[in-house]
C-alpha cells in the first residue's frame, strides 16, 4: 500500500478517549507532596488551586480511558486530526534508508500541541462556574493557546508571560491580547511573590518558576479562578495522549510499526503524549519500542538532572514533585528554546525513564538550528526551536540507519512552528548562535538546595 | 449526508492539471502592450523577462487544461490539498440560516496561496536552466513563498522587499532569509531606477510599482536570471486554479452547489484561482454563481479606478496592461493589507468584471479587522490582514440572509494566516486603528495620468 506524504484520520477517526498511561504502569508516578506537611496532597488542597474535575485526572492512577466531553471534541474537530507525515523529502535529503514520520501539530493559530489541554482545561473551568483562570507562559505557546480556548469558552483569561519573553516577543502578546487575554510582564507588582523577587533581584527579566509562582497567587486570591497549567502535570499527559492515539491510529491503518519514537522534552507534555499508547503496548508487554526524549544541553534535566521531589516554582507556592529536576533555583543559560527551559520534568516521564522504560538524549542549540533549517528547506515546515530539538535527534537516528543500512521506521512529534521565533533564526541566519552547557559545579550546587524530603 | 468540519480531499483527487478560464471567455483579456510601440507584446520580447514555459502560459488564451508538472505535484502534496473548511461556529456566532465555507489556503510556511504559483514559478526557471530569479514582495507573502521555492529547486533568489515593510517586518525577512534568499530594502542604491528614485524621493519609504521595477531592472541585466510575478499575470491566475478546482471537487463530492463566493482582490491572483473553475461554467452557461470581489477602500481599484491600458510599475519598464487601475502613480494610504495595495488588477478579471460576469465591494480597514478578531475568537484560526477582506464581506452577507431568512451557500477565499501582521491587530487592540479613502479629486488627479493609447 503506497504511503501518502500525509496521512490525514477521518473526523470520525479522531479519538473519542484520552488515554491514561498511569493506568498500565506498576510503578506509578510518585504523588505530589505538600510542602508543609509532606503528605500527599488531597484532593481538596488541590482544588484550592486547580479546577475539580482536572483535579480528579490529575488524581487517577488507574483508569485507564476518559471520554473526552462533547465540546472539546467539537473544538478539536477545528484543528484535528493533525497529519502524520511522511518525511520523503526529508528521508531523500538524508539519502537514508530509514522512514522517517513526523506527527505534526502545528497547524493552528496557537502553533503548538499545547492547544490539546487548553481547551480541556477551559472546558472544566466553564464546567465549573469559574469567571477565569490564570496561567504562565514562558515562549507564549501555551500562553496563546489558553487564550484561543478562554476566548471560545467565554472564560477570563490572565496571563503571566516570563518578562524577557514579554519584552522579545512582543507579537505573540497581541496574539493573546487578539483573543481578548489580558497579559502581565512577570514578575510584576500584582501579586506579593512577584513584589518580593523584584525586592531582591531588581531588574530581573523573570523565570518559569516564578510566572507559576505569581499566576498561583494570583488565582488563589481571586474569587471565581483557578490555575491551570500547560505542561509537567499529569493531567495535560493525558489530555495530549490524542497525539499518540492519532499517531497510532493512522501508523495502524498502513500498517506501520514503529521502531523508535522521538520527542522533545520541557516539562514533558509534548512527549507524554505522543508515546502515551506506544508505551502502553510497551507496560503491558505487547510490543517494543525504543523512545527518545530530546532535551536543550542547556538545561538537561533527564541526563545530568536528579530524580528527586523539589519545588515546581520558584516562590514554593505548588506542591512538590517527584521528578527529574535540576533545582528550582537552576537557571539556563539563555537559548531560544523557551518551551524547554524549566528545571523539572513530568513525575509520569520521570518515573518511565527511572524504569528504563526510556532513553533521553540533550542537544545543542546550533546544531538543533542547523537541522531546523535543512528540515525547513526540504519539508516545507518552519518548525519552532523546541520542536527541532526532536527533528536533530530523528536526523541523528536516520544517519546512523544509513552508516548501518538499517531502514527503521522513525516517528517524531514536531510539536509547533516558529513564526514567532524568527529573531532566534536571525541569530541563527547571522552566524551568532551561541550555547552555554551548566559545568557540574553549577549544578551540584544548584541540587544541593533540593528540600529534605 | 453529514459535512465534516474539514473536507479534506484525498491526495490522488488534488487536481493534475491546472485549468485556464481564459479559454471560455468569449471576450478575452486585452494583451499586454509593449510600452514603446504600443503593439502586443511577442513572446520573444517577454523571454527577456520572463521565463519560457510562464510566457507560453500567459499568451495561451485558448488551451483549457495544463498539465502539472510531476516535480510540482509532488511539491503540492506536501501542503496540499489544503482544506475546505464549513464554518459552523462562525454559522452559530452569527446566527444565520447561510451556510459558510472557507477555502483555507493558510497552513503552510509561506502563510498563503502564494506558494501555489511560487512552485511553478521556481520550477520553470530551474527547468530553463537559470541560475535564479527575482522578485519584489510587499507584505511579504510572496517573497516568502517563492524563497520557499527557490530553495526546493535550489535557486537563487533575489527579494526586493518594500522599505517601509522591510522594516516594519523584519521577521518575514528572516523567514525568506532562512530559506537562503538574499533581501534588499527598496528602492535600493543596486538598480538604475532605484538611485533615481532615492534621488528623486529621497526618504521615501518605496512602493510595490517601485520594487517591481527594481527587481526586473535586475533581472534583464543579470545572466541567467528572469524576473517573476505573484500575481496580476494570466500564469498566475492560471496556477492558482488549483485552489477552486479543488474547492469544487470538494463541494461535489458532497452535492453542495455555491450561491456566492467571494474572494479579497489585490492584483487578483487568488480571486482568479478561487472562482476558475466556477466561472468556466458561467462562461459555458453550465450553471450560475454570484462572485464578489473585495478590495480595500483605500484601494479601490475595480469600484472606483478606470477600466484603461496603464502602466505595471512605477519605473514603467514593464509592459502596458489593460485593467482596472487608479493610475500607476496612484499612492494608497498607509493601510496594513499590504497585499491589496496595488494600482491594477488581473487583465482577466477586469475583462469578466467589465463584462459584468462578476461584483466588487470595498470595505474599510476597521469593519475588516473587527471580522478578523471575532472569526479568528469562533474559528480558531487568526486571519491575514487581506483575507479578512473576503471574511467582512461574507459576514456581511451571512448577515443579510439573516434578515430575509435565506439559506444561502456562501463560500469564501481565506487566503492566509496572520501571524507576521500583529502589529496591525496591535493597532486595532488598542483602539488605534484608522483609514483614508481617496478623494474623486486625488482620483481623478491620478487617473489623468494614464498613458494615451
Amino acid at each position: 500500500m503506497e504511503i501518502p506524504y500525509k496521512i490525514y484520520l477521518n473526523e470520525d477517526e479522531i479519538p473519542k478517549q484520552w488515554y491514561n498511561v498511569r493506568a498500565d504502569m506498576k510503578n506509578k508516578p510518585a504523588p505530589l507532596l505538600n510542602p508543609g506537611t509532606l503528605q500527599p496532597m488531597t484532593a481538596q488542597e488541590l482544588e484550592q488551586v486547580f479546577c475539580a474535575d482536572l483535579v480528579k485526572q490529575e488524581l487517577d492512577n488507574d483508569t485507564p480511558y476518559f471520554d473526552i466531553p462533547e465540546e472539546i471534541y467539537q473544538f478539536y474537530k477545528m484543528y484535528r486530526p493533525s497529519p502524520l507525515v511522511r518525511a520523503y523529502f526529508l528521508e531523500k535529503a538524508l539519502d537514508t534508508p530509514a522512514k522517517i514520520y513526523y506527527k505534526f501539530e502545528g497547524n493552528n493559530t496557537s502553533g503548538s500541541h499545547k492547544l490539546n489541554s487548553a481547551i480541556a482545561q477551559a472546558y472544566y473551568a466553564k464546567k465549573q462556574g469559574l469567571k477565569g483562570v490564570t496561567t504562565e507562559t514562558g515562549a507564549g505557546q501555551w500562553g496563546t493557546a489558553l487564550s484561543m480556548a478562554c476566548a471560545f469558552f467565554d472564560l477570563d483569561c490572565k496571563v503571566y508571560m516570563v518578562k524577557c519573553s514579554y519584552e522579545q516577543k512582543p507579537f505573540r502578546r497581541e496574539v493573546m491580547r487578539t483573543y481578548g487575554a489580558s497579559v502581565t510582564p512577570s514578575p510584576s507588582n500584582e501579586t506579593e511573590v512577584g513584589k518580593k523577587i523584584l525586592a531582591e533581584f531588581p531588574g530581573t527579566t523573570g523565570s518559569l518558576g516564578c510566572a507559576i509562582s505569581e499566576a498561583v497567587e494570583k488565582a488563589v486570591s481571586s474569587e471565581g479562578y483557578r490555575y491551570v497549567l500547560g505542561s509537567v502535570l499529569a493531567q495535560v499527559v493525558l489530555h495530549q495522549s490524542i497525539i499518540g492515539l492519532e499517531t497510532k491510529t493512522a501508523l495502524d491503518k498502513y500498517g506501520i510499526k514503529p521502531d523508535i519514537i522521538i520527542g522533545c522534552a520541557g516539562g514533558g507534555s509534548n512527549l507524554g503524549g505522543l508515546i502515551a499508547p506506544f508505551m502502553g503496548e510497551k507496560l503491558r508487554g505487547e510490543a517494543d519500542y525504543r523512545v527518545i526524549a530530546v532535551e536543550p544541553a542547556s538545561c538537561p534535566s533527564f541526563t545530568r538532572g536528579k530524580y528527586a521531589y523539589d519545588f515546581c516554582d520558584t516562590g514554593m507556592v505548588c506542591p512538590l514533585a517527584k521528578m527529574y529536576t535540576l533545582g528550582s533555583g537552576f537557571i539556563p543559560a539563555a537559548n531560544h528554546a523557551g518551551g524547554l527551559r524549566y528545571h523539572g520534568m513530568s513525575s509520569i516521564l520521570s518515573q518511565l525513564y527511572d524504569d528504563g522504560l526510556m532513553e533521553a538524549v540533550s542537544v545543542e542549540q546550533t546544531a538543533v538550528f542547523d537541522a531546523a533549517q535543512k528540515f525547513a528547506r526540504v519539508e516545507g515546515i518552519l518548525p519552532a526551536p523546541e520542536s527541532s530539538h526532536a527533528i536533530r535527534a530523528a536526523v541523528d537516528e536516520a544517519l546512523k540507519c544509513k552508516e548501518t543500512g538499517e531502514e527503521k521506521t522513525i516517528v517524531f512529534g514536531l510539536t509547533g512552528t516558529g513564526y514567532f521565533d524568527m529573531y532566534a533564526y536571525q541569530r541563527f541566519n547571522d552566524g551568532e548562535m551561541t550555547d552555554r552547557i551548566p559545568t557540574d559545579a553549577e549544578l551540584a550546587e544548584s541540587l544541593s538546595k533540593l528540600p529534605k524530603v
